[in-house]
């Protein structure tokens, strides 16, 4: 066996002796980051604290990075749908700059964590422990890829003692989430065999070779408790992998995917007892009819952990668009209750993410996020769209532009169309769509205004609240609004 | 009152007598279109006399168009989900070449019908005449907008006899369908009171200006049977129009909405005693946790009548990406039992869309039609699928590209990505999303050929035939198909 990289040799962080949050939750203590969680989702304390206890709701906040400007936020069924944006390289060089520009640009277009992705083999460890405290956002791994960079891509050559010195200095530098492919099992892999797109999984596909070449068990699974005693010394949530997820319609809720979620709801309830939160990660390729029942499983399988869905893809045949074929799904698994979304980009089954594919997947899944909490009639979800609306009767196009997701892309589609027609944009009683002599809403506010009654107004009152107070108040962040608050 | 512009003075063209669609279904006949239909769907031709007869199936082709070069096709609950383009343009000038051009582009991106909403003042039948023999789909039209038009905008001097004189003229051009708002009555008006944004429906809000100008009924619905005849001469196909929908996520399924699908219920029955064909229109704005409730509704109160729907979106407050919004809702509405989907393109509230827009927009809803078609285990759907990620896994680029529902940017999307870095893009067994150590499914099939045994190959045959020939089997339209086919 080549002997691996030596690991990180910067010596060991402090830590406290104060348990994790769920430790915590647990002995009745309402914790600085369950009071900020309650504040930012509009929930009571004790409810923060009660579904923390229980495990439905994690609040990924590594003792470090929260000693570096993590801003604390939550992922469970009490609070808003979360979106997540993948960061990092496989290119074989990755400048902190680059990784840098990524950061800003997922924070500024509303992503609610990050996940740095990255598989070069030289700066990784440096790269990530700048970027941490720059980040305000929880900050995800995937510390798989590291092992197999540290073996030189030998990947039978991974060790359970390398696997440990990986996870161990991720949490030493700050990393408030891992994902951890345990749940791979060899019994699971003949169940594989037959399916059209095989094991999509980087993670479960490098378990599953490692697992072949070795004739062994997953050695995440037989080291878990390790595993956990790490986690919990420095408050990592784990984020448990789904190796096996569906990579097409074809393969989606079969034997293989659900062999392996029932392994995850054993791994939660391990998770638990030796005192970590825990969040279960999902599919993949699933058609819209089996959303639902998707959902219900893993909720009952693993106790209602909070769920962190990729998309899911509702059809394969939109390579390029499928940003938009995975934010069907993403909407509607958010509203059957899935708590976090990982967002897919266009460029996803073709090439690595420019920033225009990192704006255009967070745009997608903030409206699909936000469309799963209006379904879900979360507290004060539809208070901005109302808002919105609101906005765009009175023709008061500022406020709407201001309101709305992209303020420029709206400004900019509205300015170019009113432009050719010498209106003054800001300034119009209708829109090019419909032209001034067919604008309904027009000929509607005429009408009220001809009866010059009060009942033609509507019946709450005019939501004047600065714009970013309307989207800020769910607890999700959205794109810009960030940018303005610090 | 003003003098109304005359009619067309263009003779009435002749007739026949041998009745529409559904009488002939009625009488048991099994006509030249519902075999077309019956071929393309691949349905028994028996069954789609059976559902044309029922009104469960309409097929929208004016005996003009017909004798012009019109394919006949299918929409409702044994075909697959179709997809409607609008073209033409609320400017005062409008070009013939302008909107030939719009009808090109709309079917190069896969529309399955095409509705002209133009509204200027001028050239109005001359431009629809010359285009309807140049659309091989089917072509709809709002003929209220003409009205307006030919009253130059005094919307209170349309006359019931104008209106029939309008409606005879489209049909005698070869209009295919038409939005009747004949269902939004005075009655309904003060529902509509306090509503956040009013009345949205061009169409509704120039039927309500006029009621509550005239103090009189809808002349739509007072003389639905003087329509009915006009429809039933030509075999013009009714779209019931809801002039009440929702506009925004504050407004949906309220007492307005509702009030007037009842009413669209008995016009359907009304228009179907008069041997005339019929589907309906519905919103528009609406939570995705009402929509089954809703489509439900449709189909139980108007008998199981085409459900055609205008997205809907699901939250109000993207705009800039109401392609993106609708389409979730059109994804689902499409699941639950809608029959056609009305595109929105990012333009929508803002402005009219450009050539770009309607691309965007039928890439959108094509994703959500194929993404219902899939979830309702329509025959052959998941095929496309299942040919595409067989590719997907076989690292057959150019068969993955030519399967894409856009080939054009999926092979960009990966050429860009793979050139910057060296490899030759159709030859690589990876990605740079992951790039070439990470490939999970290049890792599984490594691991497949390492055992050497059948087994490890999907279950199924790899399916060889062209590309169009598994894109076009479910009977609807998709880009670029038909560019290859004429």
């Amino acid at each position: 066996m080549a002997s691996p990289q030596t690991s990180n040799p910067e010596p060991r962080a402090e830590t406290t002796s104060e348990g994790t949050q769920l430790q915590r939750a647990r002995a009745d203590e309402i914790t600085p980051e369950m009071r900020a969680v309650a504040e930012r989702e509009n929930l009571d304390p004790d409810l923060v604290r009660y579904e923390v206890a229980e495990g439905t709701l994690v609040i990924p906040a590594n003792r470090r990075h929260l000693g570096e400007g993590l801003e604390p936020m939550a992922i469970g069924e009490v609070s808003s749908v979360k979106v997540n944006a993948n960061i990092g390289a496989s290119k074989d060089t990755s400048s902190l700059e680059g990784e840098r520009d990524k950061l800003r640009h997922a924070l500024q277009w509303g992503a609610d964590t990050v996940m740095d992705l990255s598989t070069g083999r030289s700066n990784l460890a440096e790269i990530r422990r700048a970027l941490i405290p720059e980040s305000p956002v929880p900050v995800g791994t995937v510390p798989i890829y590291e092992m197999v960079d540290r073996v030189d891509g030998q990947v039978a050559e991974i060790t359970p003692e390398l696997a440990l010195d990986v996870i161990e200095d991720h949490a030493e530098q700050g990393v408030d989430y891992m994902t951890i492919h345990a749940g791979v099992l060899q019994a699971h892999l003949p169940y594989t065999e037959g399916r059209t797109t095989g094991i999509v999984s980087r993670g479960g596909s490098i378990m599953a070779q490692w697992m072949t070449e070795n004739e062994a068990e997953n050695f995440l699974n037989t080291h878990f408790e390790e595993i956990c005693e790490i986690f919990r010394r420095h408050d990592v949530t784990f984020s448990l992998g789904d190796g096996l997820r569906p990579g097409s319609i074809a393969d989606s809720s079969d034997e293989a995917q659900f062999a392996e979620l029932r392994e995850l709801g054993e791994l939660t309830n391990r998770a638990w007892d030796n005192g970590c939160q825990v969040m279960v990660e999902g599919p993949g390729h699933i058609p819209l009819d089996e959303i639902e029942m998707q959902v219900d499983k893993q909720k009952e399988i693993c106790d209602g952990a909070p769920f962190y869905t990729l998309g899911p893809l509702v059809t394969d045949v939109a390579p390029g668009y499928d940003h938009m074929t995975s934010m069907i799904g993403a909407a509607v698994i958010g509203w059957h209750g899935a708590d976090m979304l990982c967002y897919v980009t266009p460029k996803e089954h073709l090439g690595l993410p420019e920033p225009e594919d990192v704006k255009q997947g967070l745009i997608a899944y903030n409206i699909a996020a936000h469309a799963a909490d209006v379904a879900r009639d979360r507290p004060d979800a539809r208070s901005w769209d109302e808002a919105l609306s609101q906005a765009r009767f009175a023709f008061d196009w500022p406020r709407q532009f201001a309101l709305a997701l992209d303020p420029e892309a709206a400004r900019n589609h509205h300015q170019a169309a009113n432009s050719e027609e010498n209106h003054d944009p800001e300034d119009v009683h209708f829109c090019s769509m419909c032209g001034p002599e067919f604008c309904s809403m027009r000929i509607t506010q005429d009408q009220r205004d001809a009866a010059g009654s009060d009942k033609l107004s509507f019946d709450g009152d005019y939501d004047e609240r600065p714009a970013d107070e309307v989207k800020t108040e769910q607890g999700a962040r959205y794109p810009g609004v960030f940018d303005n608050r610090t």
